[in-house]
This record gives C-alpha cells, structure tokens and sequence, in this order.
C-alpha cells in the first residue's frame, strides 16, 4: 500500500505525555504496534528498576519506541526538506526499523540481559523477532531489516536508527528525563533534528547546532550519573540479577518454585546460544515474559525456605537493599575479603554464595565515545568536521573519554571500616 | 517529635514530573512511605486500564497520593497565611490524611472493587489500614484518623481531604490528565489554591476565583468522558472484572488455577463483610494483592481449557475487547436478548455465562453535585453563596445534575442491528 | 515560485517561546515580514494595556501574527491528510492572508481603535495594507485578498482566517494565557486541528472533539473576564482613550504638544473616513504610528500645563488609575450626576470635561455567537449539526448568549454611595 | 511592620508566565514596586535588542526583578529549613536588595551604559537610587543597602544577591531561555537552590548538586554565544550604541534634534562623574528614560538632513543592520584599514566618522570565572571544595577561562576579502 495513501482517511493518533499527538502514517505500522511482540513491551518498564528513586518512572518501552518514531517522523521531513532523497518506501523502512529497535528487550533488560537467554544480546533477539514478524507477513520489513542491519546502501538511514546522534537517544533521553522529572536531562530534540543533514551519505550536523551538541552529551553524561547509574538503581539492579540467578540455581537443581510456567522455563532450561540457534520456539517463549512474571514470583520467593532467595526478595520487596559505594579506584582487596567473611558467618552461608550479596566491578560511561562512531559537524563552507576537532573553547575531549567508576555493593549492616561515610539511609532520596 | 524541627537538617525531596520537588517535612510521613501497605501503592497502576487508551498513563497510586500530600502542603500555608489556625499537630494530621485517602484500593480498584471482599468499600479498606498502622505504632495516626472520618472538630480540615474542592481531586485530575496527555483536564490546582478560605469551619473560595471553579469543573466532566469513562477503557475494565468473577467461579468450584497463593486465598475463600469484620489477617493477605498478581495469572489463564476464562483472558491480552456503546436512551430489550442468542450459539456456553460476554447497564458522571456537598464562594462583601447561585452568566446549573448514560458491551463479531455505525476496529484511539 | 521548492534548502526558522519552532515556508511570506509594515507589529503590544495587571504580557502583535501563521500550517497539514485539496497556491494564499489579517492594527488599537482615522475599522486598514503591497509586488497577494475578503470560491479558507474557530483565536487564546500566565485560558489547539474536517464547503469538527470544542469556549470566556475585560485593564483602557481625546482636543485647538511628527499629525488633522479615501499618503502615515510614539509623548504631557491632559497623563505613568465597576444592571443615574458634580466641584474642570474622569456604558463578551456564524460539528454517521443542538448534557446555549455588563469609571478619591465596597487599592493584582 | 505578620490578610500574588505565582510577602516590597524608580523597569526591555533574532524577549526588566524576588524567597525558606538562621529584618533585606539589584539599568543598558551618563557603572546607579528611596523612607532601605554592597555582617546574604549563584543568574538565564525559545538555556533553578547550603558564613552546594553546577555553568555559556553575543544581536546593539553617540555629537554642537526633553537633556549636557556626584537632580532626570524615548526619536531621525545619523537610524528601523564577523584571532589591521578607506569613499564620510559604520573589538565569556568568587562544593564528610577540583571526570577548568573572541562589524555592502563566507541575509534568523 503506497505510503499516506489510502490511508490518509483513517489515520491514527495517539496522546502523548512528551509530544502531545503522535500519528500513525502507514498500516503496516499499525498493525505492528499490535502484534503481541511488541505488545508486551507495554508491561516492560522502560527504565527498570529507576522508580526506586524517582517514582515518576513507571513508562514503559512501549511509550519509548512509539516516541522514537515520532522523533524519526519529524528527521524524515526536515532531511527531505533540506533535498534528500527519501523514498516512500525508505521513510516507511526507516519507522519500522525505529519502532521494532529495542523489541527483543526483555524485562530487566540492562540488569538481566544475557540471563534468560545466556550470551545473546538484546540486538539480536530484536533482529530475530524483525525476521519472524517478517516471514509471517511476507517480506514486508525487508527494507526496515536491511535498515537496521546496516546493509542498505544508504547508510545515513542506519545512523538514524542507530548512532550516537539516533533516534533512539534522543526520545529516551528526553522521555527518562521527563518522567522522572530530572529537568536537567532534557535535550534539545527539536533543535537538533532541525540541524540534520547528510554529507556523503553521512548524518552529519549543521555548524550552527554545535552548542546544541555539547548540551546533548553534557545531558547525557549527567543523566548517566544521575539516573541510570544512580547507586540506589545500581543496588536494585543488582540485586535483582542476584535472585534470578539464585533462582534458576535452585531451578536447575531441581527445586521447586513458584512462578508463570514461561519464567520456570527460562530458570529451569536456562537456555543459551544454542537453544537460540536451533529451537523456533525460544523466542515465542521469551515473548511471553514481562516484569508480571518476575515481580508475583518475588513476591513469593520472598517466603521461600531457601535463607538466599528470601533474604534477596524480601530485601527488593521491602526496600532493604545493599548499600552501593562509586569511586574512582579500586576497592581495597582485603577489605572485600573480610567483608566477604563476615557476610559467611553471619548469615551461615557457603563462601561460593557470598556473591549474592557482595558485589564489586566496574560501571563506565562513555558521554561521547569518537572511537565508536562520530558527530560530523557540517560547517558553513561545506566541510566537514568531527565535532571534538571544531568546539575550540570547550573541552568536548574531556567527555569523550570512557568514565570507569569501581563499585562496591555489600548489605548496609556490614560496615566499610576504610573511612567510608555511612550511605543515607533515606534510599530513594537523592 | 515536633513538626518541622530536628528533622530539619534530613528533609527530604523526591522528584515528581508534575510538581517538580516534592519535599517530605515530617519523619512520620517518611516512615508511612516506607510501610508495606503504602509501598503496594507503586505496583498499583493509579487508573488501571486507562494506559490500553492513552499509552503514558501508567503512573501509580504512590505517584497520586504524593502528589495529593504536596498540594495539602500547599494549602496549610496558604490558610495559615490568611491567617486561619492550622497547629503543627494538626498539619501533620491533615497531610497523614491526604497520604493515606487511598492507601485501601486494591489493584484495578475501580473495576474490581467489592470482588476481592465483598460488599466492602475502599474507604473502609483504607481506614481499617491506617488503624493497623496507629496501633502499631502507638496513637501517632489519631489525629490523621480523626479527620480522615470527619470526627475531628475543625471540619474544613476532612473537606481539605475529602469533598469537592479537595486535595485529591485536585491532584488526580492534574496528574491523569499530565499522563494521559490530556491537556484539557489540566486544572489552576495552583490558583485555586490560592484562593481557598475558611469561614465558619468551611472551606470556602475567594469571589474572584469564581472562573476557576467552573473551568474546574468542566475539566472534571471532560475527564470522566473522554479518559475514565472512555469506550475502550471501558471495555477493558469490564472485561477485567468479568475473567476475575469467572476465575472465582471456577475457583469456588474446586479447580485449580495458576496464581499466587494470595490471590488464590482471595478467588477460592471469597471473603465478604464478616470475614473483614472478624479476621484481622484479612488486611494483610489483601495487601500482598497487586497488579502483577493479576496480570500474570491472566497470561496463564489464557491457555486454561474453561472456554469462558481463556477467551476472556486472550481478549485482555490481545486486545480483542469488546465494543461498547454509550447513549442517552436504555438500550432495547430485545436487541440484548437476540444478542445474548447469538453469543449463546455461537460460542457453545450456558444462557447463565453469557454475562461473561455481554453487559450493559449505566454509567454515571457527576461534574458537581451540591446535594452531597457544596463548592461556597465568599463574597467580597463577607457572606457566603453556593457556586451556582452566583455564576449568573454560565449555567453551572447544567453541570450539577447527573448524567448518566447506558451502555452495552459486546463482542465485536456480533453486529448491533439497530443502524448503529460498526465500531472503530482501531481500538486504542480515540 | 512554486511552494515549498527552489526554498527548501534556505527555510527559516524562528524560536518562538509558545510553539518552539516556526518554519517560514515560502519566500513571499519572508518578504512579508521583512515589510516596514510588519515590522511594525513588534513596536505595537498585542494585549495593550494589560501588562499593567499581567507584567509578563509584554508580547507583540508581530508573535501573534507568526504563530497564528504557524498554526495554519498545521491545519492545512490536517486537512490535507484528510484528502481535502488545498494546492500550493491556496496555501500560500491562506497563510499569507493570515499572517496579514491583523496588520492594520494601531498602537492600543482595542482602545483606540477609530481615534487617528475616525469611523474606519482596522479591518479595512488591514485590507488598504495588503492592496498596497499587492500592487508594489504585482499581484502576488491577489489569493491572499480573495480569501480574505471571503471572495475566493473555496470558502472554507476565509473561515480558516475568520471564523468562530479560526487560527487567529486560537493563536491569541493560547499565546495570551501563556504571557499573562492565566493558564486557565489555555486551549488545546493541537487537539482542535486534528479534529477539523470540511463538508459542503464547511469548516466541521469532528464529534469526538465536541469537548475540546465546549473546553475552548469556556476558555474564552475565562479569557475575557479574566484578562481582557479585567477592571484595571479597563481602566488603563478608558485612560489611554481619555488622554488621546483630550490630545486631540487641544491639538485641534490650535495647542502645540510634544510628540512625534506622526503622531502630532493624525491628532491635528483627526482624519476620518474622507481622507483614509483620498489620500493615498495616510496608511503611510499611519504605518509610522507604534507604542513608542504615545509613551514618549504622554510622559511629555504628565508635565503639560493644561489640567486635564496632565492629570489623565500623571495617572497613567503613576498607576492612579480609576476605580472601574461592573455589574448587571445599569448604573443609578443619580449617582452618575453626583459623581459628575463633584468632579467638577473637586478638579474645577468644565462639565463639558467631565467626561475625561468618569466614564460609564456597557462592555460585552460572546463567548460564542451562532448567530454570527456558527460551530458545525460532524457526527459519525455523516450528518452535520451545530454544535449547542449537540451537546446534550452541557449547556452551551448558555454560553451562546451575549453578556452585556455595565461599567462605571471614576477616579478612586470620589466615593460610590451605593454600598458598592472600596476598590482594591493594591492596583495591579487580581 | 513585622515581617508576613499584619500583612497576612493582604497578601498579594501576581502571575508570571515563568514560575506561574508570585507572591508579595511584606508591604514595603509592595511600595517599591509603585515606587517611579522600579514601575519605569516595565518600560525597558530585559535583553535590549535581542528581540530582533528572537521574537518573544520583550520581557522587561520589571519581569525579572520579580522573578528574581520570587527565586529569594525560596533560598530563604531551604537554608532556614536547614537550620540557618535568617532574621525577619534580614530577610526582608536580601528581598528588597535582590528587588532592587538592577534598579540603575537604563534603556538598553548593555549598549548604552557609560553613554548617558559617563563613566558610570549602572551598579552606582542602582545604589544612589536605594539611597534616595531610603532617605525619602526614612531608612527603612538601611538593611538592604548593607547587604548589597556587601558591608552586611553574614555575608552570606551578600552572596545570594550578588555571586557565581546568586539570584540574578538564576532567573536571568531562566527566564531569558524562557522567553528567547532558547530551551537550551534552562537551569534546574529548583534543585539548585534545594543544594544551597551555608558554611563558615559562605554560600555552598551541596556534594549531589554537582552535576546541576556543571549544567549551569554549560547553559550560562550556551546562552552567551547563542543569545547574548549572537552576531545579529551585536550588530544591532553597536548600532543602537552608535546612534547615540552621533546623537549626542550633533547636540553637543548644538544641532536640534527631536526628542523628549530628558532624553535631549542627556546628548546636550553629556553629564559625567562629576555630575553624578554634584548634581542630586541628575538621577530623577535619569530614571525618566526609558525604550520609548529612543525609539521615537530613532523613527524621527531616519529622516534627519545628517547624512551619519540617518542612515544609522533607518538602518536600525528597517533591519539593514552591519554583518558582525566573530573569530579566534584579531582581524587583519590592513583589512580593517581598507574597509575603512572604503566607507569613506563610497558613504563620502570624514575618517573620524568612519568608526560609526564599522567596529572592530572584543567580547568576552566567562561561563564561571574563579579568579572572582569560586563555587563551593560542600562535600558529604563535610569538607569544601572549590568546584574545579571536585569535578573529577569532567573539565570543568575548561569552561573556568574567559573566552575572548574578535569582532568586526561593517556594513553588509562591504565584502571582506578574506575569504570569510557571505553574512547570512535573513537577518533574523540564527
């Protein structure tokens, strides 16, 4: 069906919170927001378990991925009025390969990945879902597929789906920073897509966005520290991962638990690369999981016999959870070790469960990161330029490096003898 | 501990997409935010199915009552800066109050209300919730309790929590219409605030925020038609209340059903007023109850073999709902029974399940009703009117009787004769 | 030069603090507002008076000319998408027309409106305007006319410029609740583009937006008593009109006064309908005429020793403004003598001159009037009605009705015996 | 009057579009804004020509001594919610200081200053007109004026009025963003004042308020090149600057010029330091200018028989403003030479006229200047921290350096031969 056309009588709007209308321009897209894969993204929550400290952050990946089209809707019509060549079948490629970008999260998807599916990352449970919606519908995501796998010849659509400049950054910095009302994440969407253009079949930006820019990586990195990488978000993300893991090792053991048949699948199975590869069935299976199954099955857990799984739930249920320390260097590695041993003895548990509650590792955050890809700066006399190279009074290099902070995440009763503060004991306060 | 003093140096903020900053002035309420029974709160969505319609509204119960509890902060200071008597014990009651209004809703409460426990009220839920806690902790909740029943003396303090001018419909019809992105609910929660009084021990509005009270109630009426009271929506919470009715039926009957084991206490026990009255674990068991206690079930039972309970639970998920239709007149008898024939046939189920498929009946929609209570405006000469008597040019009149309409809920296979316009299929938009 | 194209690569944008982006989409249009008599609109308030009561009201006639151009991109975008022809030329000349539509405005036209050229209504101003461009740069404005001047075929444009739902109220609804800061009077104007249809030649609206319809109405409302027909903007209003009476008055006397070439021009030659026929020169004239003109000259004439100039002018630099009151009823003519009397007796001024102090008469608001033309809503099955038959359960018919209310202007030291109680002296709060 | 006591019952609210109310705590607040000094800074634009690049900055500076005013009150109540003590009397002071901070700004201040009156800073200005409010109000100014010119003993109140954080940044890149569209320029005003602490009597934000100090710093200086110094703003600013000066020669000669007599009183007199200190009429004569007096001046000098003065003045009126070349390096002094030479011919100027048709200097930007007065992080262990030194992964050191860049502003008809690109023609547009 040609693009806007045929259409035009019954197209659809939905509210949005961010936006205000978002529209609906072609039935193929539709009928995807129907289909139960990308359904089930409603009662996925965008930002896991963020609404531990900023309660406001219950949108969900849903909400995320309809605003990222909306977002590519208004970049298609800023490029093709700048005189790029974007044909009808391009623009409706490009929304799909937009909205079905994140479809192969599943719940938890930052702190659970690779646990349900052992080894196998979220991009390519998204290409694998792309490839069976397409079978079914004969062939019609083939350009969105080749799109999103970065094989078609125009190569700036791929960028705009997936690039330090896409999409997909620019609504869920704007929608995280909305919903959990940190004012100071929001970026300049609207500016920087009017900035777009292409050089050489590369998304590049027009010189006069270049403050915009630095705002945009600024925003980030401080949306880094301050949301995502939040430590009461780290201890619950954390800890999360913790009693899955704890549960798929009584689950494979042969223990019995509550919980929806399709999770005790996963726990019991524990699936990897493989069973991937070779069982049609997986991703049907992995379809039908959303934070319900995982949440009813804490609630549950919490009053298992098993002392680790219950301590772990009851701590997520009841907001005690494991205080988290940032700092630039690593932690001392005999103050790990004695806190290990006195999580053994007073708790009674094995040396190799000490895991479950003491974590230690590194987070990182790359603002912007010019090894991956760049920011093309398109300047008035029609060169191009990488945007660290031009912004001469900022020191944009400063955030283009990777920031790698060490943590510690160790229960709050066991003190940190090196000095450290005792943590806020307020956990959901900033 | 006094109000506002020693606790000064740890008060406490929380991010909130609608106000910005909330603060916290009180240890006792941030010891209420902790409590099991108010933490339930964030896994209860505040307007259920209403996110099936408008995509961003997935904001919970926790989200409402502190939101609720800031503008009461914003009121106590406004009345006491008109110089009104508002001591510290009863400020901290006021806002104990306004905290816990609706701590007693269960998940999807106002489909579901009255099926967990019969013929018992959320008020009543949510009282017999703040006793437990007032004995638990040693009488800290009388003052809260009294004006939450309206036995305290000063009255305008239980109107500030409850009539129709008070702090939660001020802060739910901001709040729904901030997440829904109907940004014609919005209401001048800030304005009328402002102009708030008390005389005689009632809460009465300053003359010159006259226009307000009417956009107020406007936007209350837009509200309940175009989001609460929304066809889809309804469909949806119908249907939600009939797969819980049939998992009780079969529940009662002796088969077995997945669920957590609160939920099930709740289909196969099916407690009423006595066992509220007289058993006191009742409260505790129903606390455990939230929506992922739901939705998870309704995913499994979605493949149960009762025909009845895996198509409704199918719809749910799939969303194929019902249609509804909403008009003035009663609809014709002899349509819903040629309808219920049909549905009788076509689905191989007994005359007494057809309810499961079929409903009708009325819905009702007071924007202001003064025979329940009344919105005063205080004059510039000192005396007193209700609102309706003095808005002489607009006839609120018109918006003070109560509307009601009647609906039928069918399945979208099953065509209305009666020259009805066949349904949007489009089902999420309105 | 054909719409949209051979443009594309230099289309402008303007940050505009309502809408964020405008897009300036034609060439022609950009000619337009680079015209000294658009230009002009960014010396000339949109709201007068009115920062006196709402200080944030300080924007022009120039941004409200702009944004009601942008939101005539928006319908035609919508209306378009719905299959209704509009081609290149139609919209070229439907925004042209509107950018237009205002721009014979004068300085505080709304008050002073028929002062420099008697009996000629701004409207025909705008018009003499837009035929002078059109004949500078040969016809290109000749659609812009035709639609203006509701003479081109398709009527539904003119009633896109001038109608109960145009997008010049629209534009000035929102823009003026967003300077004032009465949020109250905001619309949804996003909501009420996406629900306009045409039929029969007809601008319709959708019937799923018959509440966004009722909400706008009542928000016009809202607007009128709350802003523009606030008292103390009446009494800057009355004020402003006094001074340039009494201006006038004198300069036709033969007194020489302080002010600008232009402005002494039309106060000592007082044009009326006669000269804005014949002389060619006077739009010229008239198009030199701005705010600054009469704010420099009146705080000259504060100091002028003609008693009545100086004190009208002394007051309004001073904010000693009249006492204006309203009500439903007529103003006791006994009252009105004494006043007049004592005015006399008090300033020593002729009686001939006491109406520069008191003024009294009627001010009236419509928040809709289908007697003018009306608001037609499309029903789903096809059929078109006016939108008071529809709205069963709302009065609107109460809304459709004039409100004439009486005023009387005096200054604050003479005192109303009628019981009326004192003015607020604290001027400029609500 | 004690301090929001007795005052209760008036207290007066006033809309503004920024922070929707504000409230007037204490009658003298009221008085000031009455009295003539502060009402005429309703009739001078906050961001003087700015408005020609951005349409909607017509916001005076009366807007933003209130809104500044407003962001007080909050810092008072957070650092007495943290224990610090801020007396009734003190208070008070740090609100009329903060109110009153910019009182000396005269119309376009940032271009003009020096040129009214020579050699003085409009912080002189400021406080000579305090004084002469203060004697009038028999010393009720006497707090106030300590605390502003930082001879307070806590010096801390000093600081919120005049500092890296003080008030005034706060709301001026708030509401200068607000009003410019530039959203960019937001600051979390909110958080950062929630962060406001006091040590050893200096202002401190708190540790977690860090990421909101670096966000600051980064909008101030994004607002700096994008509003401040934007190229079209400059351009129009020297000429507005210019103008004036050929004004103030010509008078001085003893042409005649049209104008009111205050603003001919100042390009006729020319007054000095010595007259500032000597002359006590001087300010009242002063704090009669404003935009208006210029502006219809500038309208009737385009026409004026000076060759100089008219074409600058309809230059300014019909947006043929100089193209305004910002670089890193100074411009070449042979070039500059020759553009020179080039004016002469082509405009037949005398060579000492030649610098009011072209300029040549430098701008500087200090986004946070430590050299002045630093930004004190107070750490969780209680330590201070000037905040280049904490920010550990982030060079904030970068933006601690004064930018300097090179201007050349000439008329557009002059082409630089050095290869710089052709000024964009849409004067307007960034």
């Amino acid at each position: 069906m040609p693009f806007n056309a045929g259409f035009v009588n019954k197209k659809k709007i939905i509210n949005d919170p961010v936006y205000g209308f978002l529209t609906i321009p072609h039935p193929l897209l539709f009928d995807l927001l129907q289909h139960p894969y990308f359904q089930r993204l409603r009662r996925i929550k965008q930002v896991g378990m963020t609404y531990q400290v900023y309660p406001g952050a219950m949108h969900s990946r849903y909400n995320h991925a309809l605003g990222a089209m909306h977002l590519m809707q208004q970049a298609i019509q800023q490029l093709r009025g700048k005189g790029q060549e974007i044909t009808e079948e391009e623009a409706l490629g490009v929304l799909v390969a937009i909205l079905l970008h994140d479809i192969g999260h599943g719940p938890f998807s930052h702190a659970l990945e690779y646990l349900f599916i052992a080894d196998v990352r979220h991009e390519e449970i998204s290409l694998r879902m792309m490839e069976h919606i397409n079978k079914e519908w004969n062939g019609q995501l083939d350009t969105a597929i080749a799109i999103f796998t970065n094989q078609y010849p125009k190569r700036f659509l791929h960028q705009l789906v997936s690039s330090q400049l896409d999409m997909d950054r620019l609504d869920y910095l704007t929608r995280d920073s909305f919903f959990t009302g940190v004012s100071e994440g929001v970026v300049s969407w609207d500016r920087i897509i009017h900035m777009l253009d292409v050089r050489n079949d590369n998304l590049v930006v027009e010189e006069k966005g270049i403050y915009s820019i630095e705002k945009f990586i600024v925003a980030r990195r401080l949306m880094y520290w301050q949301v995502y990488l939040h430590k009461t978000v780290l201890a619950a993300e954390f800890r999360m991962m913790q009693i899955m893991r704890r549960a798929r090792e009584l689950a494979t053991r042969g223990e019995k638990l509550f919980g929806t048949p399709e999770l005790l699948y996963f726990l019991e199975a524990a699936p990897g690369r493989d069973a991937f590869e070779q069982d049609p069935s997986l991703i049907d299976r992995f379809a039908q999981l959303d934070d319900h199954d995982l949440f009813s099955a804490i609630k549950v857990w919490a009053k298992h016999p098993d002392f680790v799984l219950s301590q772990l739930c009851h701590g997520l249920m009841y907001r005690q959870l494991n205080r988290v320390s940032l700092q630039n260097e690593a932690f001392d590695a005999a103050l790990i070790e004695s806190l290990k041993e006195q999580i053994v003895q007073r708790y009674g548990v094995l040396p190799q469960e000490v895991g479950y509650f003491l974590q230690s590792g590194t987070v990182t955050n790359d603002a912007y990161l010019p090894e991956k890809d760049i920011i093309l700066i398109l300047r008035k006399d029609g060169s191009l330029k990488e945007v660290t190279e031009l912004s001469d009074n900022f020191n944009l290099k400063a955030l283009s490096q990777t920031v790698v902070k060490h943590y510690l995440s160790v229960p709050k009763e066991f003190s940190l003898k090196t000095g450290i503060q005792p943590a806020n004991t307020w956990l959901f306060l900033k």
